[in-house]
């Protein structure tokens, strides 16, 4: 695990890659399969994609992670958000008791959920005053985000809860891919139009603030992130290193994942975005990220929600690729050419 | 069960009501759950549905039933379809043993799953030629749909397996809708472009060689569609006198119930599109059926499979709402106004 911000870039630059023979044996089957080619359309593009980063021709899904971070944010000063920084914890207390609605997803998952709150009496610093973390804060949290990775996980999904953060996550992609601070900024938990304006503000004066780190995609996550976020970017770095595909949530969790993008071109390879939210920024992320949503039921409510919405559809692609019939062993006839 | 025409029409012109004491609530009870009013999306929307025809506050999916039917069509004989005719009954072969998409789907979706062969060895008649069916024919076939719908499910899904049978489809919305032949013609399983040109060239022909009955879409229905494409207006029927709501797998059996909508404009209120298939004519007819699919992923198999695929969103819909701790009951504190 990284010490320093030297001992992350060079995990970056050698990221581990998937396995190409087992894709194209997995490709293999899924052309004997019976159905016209292509039919179940991204479901087999799943199956493929689930069989390079688990190295085998038939994926499955016995384990799957659903890690959820919550943090605090100073910015919540600047009067951006439509409830109070106290929910974030009362939330966690709302996960731990079963009562959310990450809770009854992973159960329509099968997935196992994991919550950890960091350091939640312990705000960030208001990015629009100064740098939100230290770099032993920035990757402490980014530390404990890899450790909840279970080697033995066949998919993890990552997601957040942190009153405030949707501001924190158009501040990153304002400053990782420019335009308007306004494109970026939506009403999150559903501020009202005087809190969405403050909110656009505080996202540009975050960028000109930070303007001497901009060039930069792993001070921009340390200056203008958070560390649910900070974690986030742990995790889907740890399972990169354990060739287990991520399945990405919403805007935030997109958003913490975009300097580490930006960082190594390569580094989404084992990543699919569960959905596209509400959010109005995300879609354009999501774009500008090389990413292509699964869902587009317009949730907005975080805490890895849509990603665990969207594990089934994993299931369902893996559950054809290893179930259905050849052509051949059902006696069917093939196309006529 | 209908034995004419006008006892078909009067079932059509006096369908059971939502229940929207149920619905109301639902809603009441939507919105004290601990998220931000509307942040899961349909889910919410979802959830308010299944109450509203479940006739109760809380639904459930306790069975959910999966009904395919396959039938043949006289119409491959103009060369429409890229598989030869004989695939219908092999695939319903491969359903029987356990081998097909849907067989796997069903066991993610947690549905039961039943397969009903029409007639295989007695194709309709080519609808370029004249009626593909008779009355007695196209009632037989409705009834056996309406049959297979039990009163203690709490969904159903409805698809089908047929060569030819987007040929079809196709027909029967452009017939209902107008438009350009082509507008409505896919690649269905697969047919190269000679293929193509023959599928579009037959819709038109359809349209023209019964011009006499346009303004009648039962008959539309008899003289373009097929028997499995009757007996899933069959289920949507006896379903909506049920109360149990319906999921709509992809574009044939949307155009099975764009008739009975054509003829009962408030017919498909029970019913949910489960999601927009790649055959491009699919998304076109949703609009006019003022359907919005759940899920959009490239998928054109048929055989129920887009709607076994999206029952794990309905479930994810029902677990929410019914197991999510109210605000009160958490201690998470609520929007500041």
């Amino acid at each position: 695990m990284p010490q320093s911000p030297d001992e992350l870039r060079r995990l970056l630059a050698d990221l581990p890659q998937a396995d190409v023979a087992a894709q194209a044996a997995a490709k293999a089957r899924n052309d004997m399969l019976t159905k016209p080619q292509g039919a179940l359309g991204k479901l087999e593009d799943l199956a493929l994609w689930l069989a390079a980063w688990q190295r085998r021709e038939v994926p499955a899904l016995d384990k799957v992670q659903v890690l959820v971070f919550a943090g605090n944010h100073g910015v919540v000063a600047q009067g951006v958000s439509a409830f109070p920084a106290a929910v974030t914890a009362q939330m966690v207390g709302n996960f731990a008791a079963g009562g959310a609605a990450i809770n009854q997803l992973c159960q329509v998952a099968g997935a196992e959920l994991t919550v950890l709150g960091l350091d939640l009496d312990r705000p960030t610093a208001d990015f629009t005053q100064g740098p939100a973390l230290s770099w032993a804060e920035f990757l402490d949290a980014l530390r404990r985000g890899m450790a909840r990775v279970d080697g033995k996980a066949d998919l993890v999904c990552v997601g957040e809860m942190g009153i405030g953060n949707t501001t924190v996550a158009a501040a990153l992609a304002h400053a990782l891919y420019g335009g308007e601070a306004r494109d970026w900024t939506g009403r999150g938990t559903g501020v009202d139009d005087a809190g969405l304006a403050r909110k656009a503000q505080a996202v540009a004066d975050g960028r000109v603030r930070h303007s001497d780190i901009m060039d930069d995609p792993l001070e921009i996550a340390r200056c203008l992130g958070g560390r649910e976020l900070a974690a986030m970017a742990g995790v889907a770095l740890a399972a990169r290193r354990a060739s287990i595909p991520i399945l990405i949530d919403g805007y935030v969790a997109s958003a913490a994942l975009a300097p580490l993008y930006a960082a190594a071109p390569d580094f989404l390879a084992h990543c699919w975005a569960a959905h596209v939210s509400a959010e109005p920024g995300h879609a354009r992320l999501l774009e500008k990220m090389g990413l292509s949503p699964l869902l587009d039921l317009g949730m907005r409510l975080g805490e890895g929600s849509g990603a665990a919405t969207a594990v089934p559809l994993l299931r369902a692609a893996c559950a054809t690729h290893a179930g259905m019939a050849s052509f051949a062993a059902a006696g069917v006839a093939e196309k006529s050419e």
